[in-house]
């Protein structure tokens, strides 16, 4: 006989809470068409009952508890939706502690306390399903762990985060600073109050950790991961970079090169005639290059109510079919059985290899053209093409240059010594360039 | 104690299936990290051995007699690859009896034979993959089954054929007509010497009714998909639909409005401004728009060896976790439970509603573009931008209309009349134009 129903508890009743809450209950026959059976949210757990929602469930499954659906013992899968490390964590292990299963959408804390949820997981012989975690309404943890196991991945540069990608599109788009679009996206709530953990990268940098475990079966820490955020980026360089057949795009990277692993998110110049240079706005895109299939792009709604809100409702229906057929740990959190994870070397941002945009702030007067190039000749770096405009700012010309392939290390050292000329003002400016030279 | 191995039998060993083996030996150890055992490949059926073939497996599994793998007990799993109904529908049929999980990447005869074929394997309680039929590397068999089981998705637009997508981009990048280009692609092999499967479109309806049925919960049989093939495609077209801002593509399109279902193949204008107007060359795509998650774009290779073969191993790794963990029947092949399926209506289509793109070649004097629009107008069909050339093609010149939303019959209705007229050299061209208004 199948089970009636499967019971869900919810800790967090949030933007992404309230749209799984919405699908589960709006879609309730057709995920039973799918399922086999139905999904009833039996409990919801949240500290702030005041705020006003689109959506109201019922007063008898709130709760201010999130411990309630804990001890819970007819619920079976418990969804975190809080965020933050803390008491998501605790929440999350209290849950697999009483063999829940858990749905989460928490990158923060998957990208730091990953080894230790997944490995609790695996023990307790339950489940865990973090399809909200990266790149909302794009199932791209499932695609990664189910659908492209065979396809030999070597490479991921995503745009993973939407704020980001509409403030760059809009600064591309009507050529403003970087500050004013960023109030403009505030005020439309594409950028948070506190836009902090978005603009300087950090946000990418969570979601490349767990894309990179799950891709390369290697845990990468934080700090491990090189981060550059957009606040940086002004406006001559967007324009300079069209100049280039390029666009301006936050990257977050990670390859497999040697055994060696590239993790790194920073702004990056890629060139117009590849797909992913047109993903604009808040959408997301994965581009993923593997041996096997060649390359793959995969583009949609990167956060939001209803987006996230599908994934982790796809995350249910997984679980849920495990349920039925009295399953768990079908495929590892990991996608890679723990045994079989490795832990691979972080390839030093010094020692990585790209071409680099480099914008000089340099003197107007003769010969200083020779003296920088002078200076990258001698750290080994050859230069495709020079842009020199006649338009002054603050006494001074752009003197643009797109390099040849060159290594970091190098190109830090050169730019040190040419920042030191009286003909330069520093910073010089650097953009690396990815996927094909322009 | 886990299963040392899962072992495999393989009927066809043409181009996908070397790619699947060459995969499978030459990845063994990752399939066994993310697998947890190892997939043997045991034994490989095919008539042709004498063919050459860039891989060659050991002598001592090799044989000619498909009946071997259906017969031995050893077998856990049977692809078969050797394309077309028969044998492989018996094949497939004979595996199953036998209790085996069966891979396939055969949409004609999943297109044809679906329903027998998936009940079959409900029945018998094992697992049926197919992955490799729809879009090659592209895991979009995966992603309709399980990463987007809440996305509520209400129509599918796909670029399912490499060849077609091929000819129509040299056709518009080098201006040459449909039988050079035709001509071109088969001997850099990217057509078949016969390539009427793909050009006339049947090889994207076969992929649209699986995708339909596995989106839409709905059986759809191939007569029911109004098909039409880019035969008929003319440069002189490609130019003015550029003018329109607009790329001509082969689309196969599944829509859910009003509880119809509206699938259709056919050369489709699109806006320049949407990506999937991007994608060239040989490479696939599927723009997909879900209530909960809006657009969404899955880009890739659609052919090729290792591209399919890696699908088809992703199938062998997921029957593969089933089989480790003793369950079958966890998705149903058709994405929903055979009792909740439903017929739903197909869109006849003469009901549906589009914009068109209608050249007429019209006598080069007064009057006939009111007389045209006169026509079109007692049919309904308002216009929204014309363009009358001068240029002469034997003796008359094109007059080129865009409509506002029209409705099939009327525009048929209309251009029959239209192409009575002395001043109009019949055919009238008629492209069907869909993703916004250019």
């Amino acid at each position: 006989m199948m089970k009636r129903t499967i019971r869900i508890g919810m800790i967090g009743f949030g933007t992404v809470a309230s749209g799984a809450y919405q699908i589960i209950t709006q879609q309730r026959e057709e995920i039973r068409n799918r399922l086999g059976c139905f999904l009833d949210v039996v409990k919801i757990a949240d500290t702030h009952w005041a705020t006003r929602r689109s959506i109201s469930p019922p007063k008898r499954i709130l709760t201010t508890e999130a411990q309630e659906i804990l001890d819970d013992p007819s619920i079976d899968i418990v969804v975190e939706l809080i965020g933050g490390i803390h008491p998501a964590r605790a929440y999350i292990l209290g849950a697999i502690e009483k063999r829940k299963h858990v749905v989460t959408a928490n990158k923060a804390l998957l990208a730091v306390h990953g080894t230790a949820l997944f490995g609790a997981a695996v023990r307790a012989g339950v489940d865990i399903g973090f399809e909200g975690s990266v790149c909302g309404g794009i199932p791209i943890v499932r695609m990664i762990k189910e659908g492209l196991t065979a396809a030999k991945i070597d490479s991921i540069f995503g745009i993973v985060n939407g704020t980001c990608n509409y403030i760059l599109t809009k600064m591309t788009d009507e050529k403003k600073p970087f500050t004013e679009v960023l109030s403009e996206a505030q005020k439309l709530g594409y950028a948070e109050a506190d836009p902090t953990l978005d603009i300087t990268g950090t946000d990418s940098a969570h979601k490349l950790a767990i894309m990179t475990r799950l891709t390369f079966g290697t845990p990468v820490a934080l700090k491990e991961i090189y981060t550059e955020g957009i606040d940086g980026i002004n406006p001559i360089d967007i324009a300079l970079a069209e100049e280039f057949g390029c666009r301006i795009k936050l990257l977050a990277i990670a390859k497999l090169s040697g055994g060696e692993i590239e993790v790194r998110v920073h702004p990056t110049m890629i060139p117009l005639n590849v797909l992913l240079s047109k993903v604009d706005d808040v959408y997301n895109a994965v581009y993923v290059t593997g041996e096997t299939v060649g390359p793959l792009l995969f583009y949609g709604r990167g956060a939001g109510s209803l987006p996230t809100g599908s994934a982790v409702v796809s995350d249910l229906i997984d679980i849920g079919r495990n349920i039925l057929k009295g399953v768990s740990g079908r495929v590892p959190p990991a996608s890679f059985y723990p045994e079989h994870q490795r832990r691979l070397p972080i390839k030093k941002m010094e020692t990585i290899e790209s071409l680099y945009y480099l914008r000089f702030m340099a003197a107007d007067r003769p010969g200083v053209l020779s003296k920088v190039s002078g200076v990258l000749g001698k750290y080994k770096i050859s230069i495709s093409s020079v842009i020199q405009q006649g338009r002054k700012v603050g006494g001074r010309v752009p003197l643009v240059m797109m390099t040849h392939r060159a290594q970091e290390k190098n190109v830090r050292e050169a730019l040190a010594k040419i920042d030191r000329m009286a003909e330069v003002s520093k910073p010089t400016v650097l953009i690396r360039v990815e996927m094909g030279a322009p």
